[in-house]
């Protein structure tokens, strides 16, 4: 039997869905951490201490402690461990005994320390754990999060209500980014991972998990590198062709692939051999966790691109001449209107000062005239009508309030025009909100267009990139699809 | 009398520094924008409106109104027409006749609307502005900002303190946004002005100007397009010389350049001459206004830099991995450190988890330990001491205390540590804070960082593209003052 074969059928519902979870070596020298993350679990919450001096700070938490994982009275499914390394080869002998359904080290000082201590560690708890087939998440890494059962790894994360949207991420520090920034622009997770030094259970296995959980539509990885490259390949494949596969590769220049082996330990592959790989099993590359956010939004909030051309629509003349060299110079077209379409905008379109070429330069006076919205509703549904525009795009002030409306309780016409053409128009469409005067009136003001699933972003370059990486998605999946049906 | 020296000539001072200001049709729809901007100018206000209806709206916000500018008593430095255009003509002659400093349209609706009557009527306001030497600024633009006097353009620009950063931009968006995210980011505005459609003063007068102000430091550009191309290159290269000049360049894609033309009426020049220009002229290029920003923000805050090795510090393995591919993507060096200070490094660094290669992973431990400050000066000082290391790059969370400090009130040992290391350093140093959990807290420990005269930035990209401008501009100043000395 192959190693991947036995990977496949590996069990990982009770690590990612458990119904009861152990806490190893929590202590007052991190603030209880872990026992406050589980505060909102649905399911049993145990602690592991042995330390006396702890004792009082766990029971004040409401949490029974015990004094190993034999002594808790049911089964666990998931162990998280803190404990110092070198305790660490007892704990997986615990785990193995009590025959939970995973562990997580948190512990780190392993391999990525490039001490000897450190390797024999981690070749020791690496070898326990392959030998009885126990699920190792990390070490050096925060392991699971699935919000709808609580089950967080940090406190500031959201739970109750999960999402499309897994994410699986070498790095501790991403995994909770991308959960906490994820929420404020409307991409909810279904479940998540870090895992570390990836000794036991690699990236490849939780790809082949997500893959096949019903909640999960779209996965993102932040992934330093791969041991078995093969196995990866394979499964990204597969997984692929039938859901979004956003992959960020960490370690992607000479300098950040030397922080890659004191970080995880692992060696980076060359980024160019990345690149391809990628684009050729039909994945998605990212950067940056902003792009990785920015393109899940797009893929989530926006309807399949069909085309490159976009139509603009921008709130004054600097940021129509700023959209446009933004949108072009992410390899996107900005192609003149149909004649038709300019035949119609001539009927209605009455702003001194505006223009409407494409870019539109729509003006800061244009929510001030009383037909403000209508015109709105036009000018959108021009661009869905013209053939010659596959995506629409509009930039909108923080505050938008068309005359005569109060400031709340009143129903916002401008946002029901936006949550129409959108629920309507079969091509895509983005929002951008930028900074102006105060942050927190354009967070405020994102936050209700994304609340209408409208794919709202924070300024140009965000858009323009996610747009890109939408439009090319389609196309390669497009191409993809071709050429199996070919059965090339 | 050749051109050049004619408009060398012209007394700007009148403009930028007015000690009277009239506003000719100021009214309700606008929300009476402009007479509300100048509520805090430290001199003469006056209106001129001739619309009855308006009039008690005028008198309601204190200002005395007149029904043309020849009935105000004294004299008038500076006059902004907000009135539609068939009027601009005459408003040009009543300025001329009443001998005004200049005058700034925020009429639009001119040649840039490629309409017969928008075309003639600009030709006829240049003539008549040509022919009696009057300023005029625009049309099609906000005019002027000098915050030490109280004169704005928006109600929201602060006023009361200036700084050394002087900004002109075609576009009035662009200026306002400049200088309200500026100041929010530590770049306070000596003199600013919006000039759209630059029929009789271009932005090379305005260059020549802040490149002759004392106040001005740093001067920012956004340009369309330039009407006499070889007398805007004399004046930048004789600028640049003295200061540093930031062009930002408008329509610098295809599509970008039709969208110059509806905005500003102006022919964008090809990117790759402007972009050969710029350079062989000594000036640095930016594409947006945060880079805008964000380089001004070096070249104000952070010492001259030498070389383009970085040393880089970061707050978790994941997040050092991400810094360095970012600051080496940037085409900056992060090279390994010397010997010795591996050697100081190895006596003081317990962070199991941590690593001090370069990048530096100090862990979110690093502060909860009784001797993180201390730590972080060392570890400063060795970056200080290391001939590898040009320049050093911190990142920090968001609220980072030490433990047993107190929320409020007490002293702040990281952000004295980091002030003094700044002081005494001569290495280019900045900080990045991300944005984690919530925006409001990273935004309020910039603001104490930048507070202590540190360069912070919200995240690595922006970060790494400042100090990649910042060595460019120092290396190349370095170049051409080499050819000067040298007669090349």
């Amino acid at each position: 039997m192959s190693k991947a074969i036995a990977s496949t059928s590996r069990n990982l519902d009770r690590v990612f869905c458990p119904r009861s979870v152990a806490v190893v070596g929590d202590k007052q020298a991190l603030g209880y951490m872990w026992l406050k993350a589980l505060s909102d679990f649905k399911g049993e919450v145990y602690s592991v201490q042995i330390d006396p001096s702890e004792l009082p700070g766990i029971a004040a938490l409401g949490v029974p402690n015990y004094s190993s994982l034999q002594d808790i009275p049911g089964p666990v499914d998931y162990v998280i461990s803190s404990v110092p390394r070198a305790a660490a080869p007892r704990i997986v002998r615990d785990c193995i005994e009590k025959a939970v359904g995973g562990v997580c080290f948190f512990t780190s000082g392993f391999a990525e320390t490039s001490t000897e201590e450190g390797t024999r560690l981690q070749r020791e708890i690496t070898e326990l754990a392959l030998q009885a087939g126990l699920n190792l998440i990390g070490p050096n890494c925060v392991g699971v999060y699935n919000p709808r059962i609580g089950l967080k790894h940090n406190a500031a994360q959201q739970s109750g209500e999960g999402g499309p949207v897994g994410f699986i991420a070498q790095s501790g520090t991403h995994a909770t980014l991308f959960s906490i920034l994820g929420a404020i622009n409307g991409i909810r997770i279904s479940k998540s991972v870090s895992y570390g030094n990836a000794v036991v259970l690699d990236s490849t296995d939780f790809l082949e998990y997500l893959g096949q959980d019903d909640e999960t539509r779209i996965i993102g990885m932040y992934i330093e590198g791969v041991r078995d490259g093969r196995r990866f390949l394979r499964v990204l494949k597969d997984v692929a062709a039938r859901k979004p596969v956003l992959i960020w590769k960490g370690g992607q220049t000479q300098a950040g692939a030397r922080a890659t082996a004191s970080h995880t330990g692992v060696l980076a592959e060359s980024a160019a051999v990345w690149e391809t790989l990628i684009r050729q099993y039909g994945a998605v590359k990212v950067h940056s966790v902003d792009e990785m956010i920015d393109t899940a939004k797009a893929l989530l909030y926006v309807k399949p691109a069909r085309g490159n051309r976009v139509g603009l629509i921008a709130m004054s003349g600097g940021q129509s001449v700023t959209i446009t060299d933004t949108f072009a110079g992410a390899g996107l077209e900005i192609p003149l209107l149909d004649e038709r379409s300019y035949d119609r905008l001539a009927a209605f379109f009455d702003i001194i000062g505006g223009s409407y070429r494409n870019p539109f330069d729509i003006s800061s006076s244009f929510f001030m005239s009383a037909n403000g919205v209508s015109n709105l509703a036009s000018m959108l549904d021009v661009m869905e009508k013209d053939p010659n525009i596959d995506s629409v795009v509009l930039e909108m002030f923080p505050l938008i309030r068309p005359q005569g409306a109060k400031d709340t309780g009143d129903k916002d016409p401008v946002l029901e025009t936006l949550s129409e053409f959108r629920a309507r128009s079969e091509k895509p469409f983005m929002v951008i909100i930028t900074t102006a005067h105060e942050e927190s009136l354009s967070t405020e003001a994102r936050k209700r267009v994304t609340g209408q699933g409208i794919a709202c972003f924070p300024n140009f370059e965000r858009a323009a990139k996610a747009l890109r990486r939408h439009v090319d998605y389609f196309r390669l999946r497009r191409e993809l699809d071709s050429c199996e049906q070919a059965g090339i």
